[in-house]
């Protein structure tokens, strides 16, 4: 039997899922059962690396999602439009559907389950979060006895790169991001990268799994990495902390598991925590569950290699099932997404978290005893309070504190920004 | 609908698995289908935690596996027999299987495949590698696009527990076993785990689902930590490496598919790769290939919860599946087992490692030139020759090797053992 492809794409992931099924020795035989029958792309006379028979390449699209051959249609333009309208079209056309986007996924999820559960079709997207790293499918096929408590992870390759060369190298973020940029590790336009949107996207799709709601991305809390400074990484690692962009999924209460806290910010994280040591453009997804305790997925985050061994995995899921019991009314409650009711996210100031704060200040003696009067006034508990050294004539004072409510905490740093002995606040971090 | 599950043995991992299916608020929606039929335990009248009606349970276990009204059955008695038959009875009578077995599946597994196969049934065994970590359900799902090229895991948590336990407090093995053994960690006769032969088990099956090759557990080269002391772990420190038992599989010829080396034995790694840090009970399995390159799975490798949570996982799987396609006259393809190659396990003296040996010496300035010349003679290439210190009037020496066939080194060994200079060699470990 032969299960026929329509890729939408011939990009790097594109490229990299192309180079996997034309050469299917070595790897698992079912890979010889799959073609590609289609390819779309936008110009067929760029030059490409891939050689595929010019009657595959097409620059009708939608002439692929609505081929009759094809089984499975691959998803690989990104973005929004036309991918969004693609999907849905192959969807009513009755194909099932695998894609890396997790822009379309963490936008229109909603719509797009609903038109695929009605179809009885499958969307798998494997390759949208942590690139090759299986976490997508492990979390609906191998954690589904636990009730998730918690998702932590370091999900985006390019801040992880530059937070982990400005924590080496001691280099400031706007030479960082150049060299990565040069190196490949950065896009010409960095926002959705350093700003922490792709994460947000990320931790989007993985919390709606984990916790079985519908979330909207635009909910998320999302601050990215352009305010961290050397300083405050030297700082960090002088407590005992690296500093990393995490998003993070919780739960806080199992009575109220429609209620969850979903957020994107640089995190100060005890060099002990397994994230800690996750460097480079690596990625790490830890997912804390009852009765599982902590498990971790470690791995290449992005690239056409591992991205597309993802895409691939995804295509022979379906290809078995199909092989295995064909077209059926009922799809596996595991790999598809049948959950309708949303999550409500809790608003950034309800959040309980502590805080690592850097303060510039006039007089020591005298503005300790104001900080800690001024945090105890909000309920805001320190837990450590280090002079680090000066600046010309201003003390440089750091702050960590307990777990406290993240209002409280702004409330306090209103009060204190203003208190004389205050120069500035270059820095407030969240700490894990 | 509802699905049947007949559970086999009620003592840890068992008393785990009811536990979770007992109660499936706020887990995967599916656990509301599930129900257990029918407990098989040794003895009715023994106490215990879990609370089921006297109706479920018997001491008939060949009932269970032939129940009509059973659709999977769990296998959680351990050791060889009855698990066997009553795996082969299981699946003679139609019935798909979950096992947490890893004993039986190293040893068995090429007759309980071609079973399941003939019969059209599934057998699932999350829980035989790794505890509750998915990794068996990742390799089969979502690894398949690549060329596996090498697996190298820490699959025992006892041994992992002893050698940090000696590496953080400088105690030695049998004082720090005598403490695993009191809190549980380690079994009254620790043979199986200390001696390696538990993370055997464990490497035949990674392997033989990763290479897509049966293989004979006898085959596998096994070491275990008894002879690793707390000098060797200090002077590894010194050297950056860390200490740990692995499990370890690879194909060094893609030439020859079918030739693998795998073993188990204490190794010395760097301390920058990332399995040199998996402390404790805890287990992690690296995973490389092409295309993804580097993917790891961390988290608990053992205890009744976690251990559960990936025998329930298996029972949904085959839940989801007999919801949505019913029973079928083919098997999905990545959830069967259906090679039947075996794999020529290379012999431990043809494999090429690298080798840290530490010697003790009565005349330092001629002997490290005897060392070198007795190695060249073999082409054994040295990395490091480091003299550490004195024990009375005895130079102790550390050398690291390059990568070495380890037949010629084991000779350079025995000869440089009858050098004159030579008091004696207390340790030979491998390194990564």
């Amino acid at each position: 039997m032969t299960f026929k492809i329509g890729l939408l794409g011939l990009g790097t992931v594109g490229s990299g899922t192309a180079e996997i099924l034309l050469d299917p020795s070595g790897r698992h035989p079912l890979l010889q059962e799959i073609e590609i029958e289609r390819v779309g792309v936008r110009s067929l006379s760029k030059p490409r690396t891939i050689k595929l028979p010019q009657e595959v390449m097409t620059t009708d699209l939608e002439a692929i999602v609505t081929d009759p051959e094809i089984d499975v249609v691959v998803e690989l333009i990104g973005g929004l439009e036309p991918a969004r309208s693609l999907i849905l079209k192959a969807i009513a056309a009755g194909k099932h559907v695998v894609t890396a986007n997790k822009a379309v996924i963490a936008r229109y999820g909603d719509e797009i389950y609903t038109a695929a559960n009605q179809a009885k079709v499958y969307v798998l997207l494997e390759a949208a979060v942590g690139g090759g790293i299986p976490v997508i499918e492990p979390l609906k096929q191998s954690l589904g006895a636990n009730r998730i408590q918690r998702i932590i992870g370091i999900v985006n390759g390019t801040t992880n790169y530059i937070l982990t060369q400005m924590s080496a190298a001691g280099t400031d973020f706007d030479r960082v991001l150049a060299e990565a940029q040069k190196l490949g590790y950065a896009e010409a336009d960095p926002t959705t990268d350093v700003d922490g949107l792709d994460a947000a996207d990320k931790i989007t799709i993985l919390t709606s799994l984990a916790f079985g709601r519908r979330l909207k991305v635009e909910d998320v809390h999302c601050e990215g990495i352009r305010q961290v400074s050397t300083a405050d990484i030297n700082y960090a690692q002088r407590l005992g902390f690296a500093i990393k962009l995490l998003a993070i999924s919780q739960c806080p209460n199992k009575e109220e598991p429609e209620k969850l806290q979903v957020r994107v910010h640089p995190t100060l994280v005890s060099q002990d925590f397994p994230l800690a040591s996750i460097n480079g453009v690596y990625n790490a997804i830890l997912i804390e569950g009852e009765p599982i305790g902590q498990v971790m997925f470690f791995g290449p985050g992005a690239g056409s290699g591992p991205t597309a061994s993802a895409v691939v995995s995804d295509i022979m899921n379906i290809v078995g099932i199909l092989k295995s019991s064909g077209k059926t009314e009922t799809l596996d409650p595991l790999l598809s997404c049948s959950h309708q009711d949303y999550a409500t996210v809790i608003p950034i100031e309800e959040s309980v978290t502590r805080f690592y704060g850097r303060f510039l200040t006039k007089d020591i003696p005298g503005v300790i005893g104001h900080l800690g009067t001024c945090f105890g006034k909000y309920n805001v508990s320190l837990e450590s309070v280090v002079q680090i050294g000066f600046i010309g004539d201003l003390a440089e004072i750091v702050v960590v504190t307990h777990d406290v409510r993240e209002g409280n905490f702004r409330q306090a740093i209103e009060e204190i920004s203003n208190l004389d002995a205050i120069d500035s606040i270059p820095s407030i971090i969240r700490v894990l």
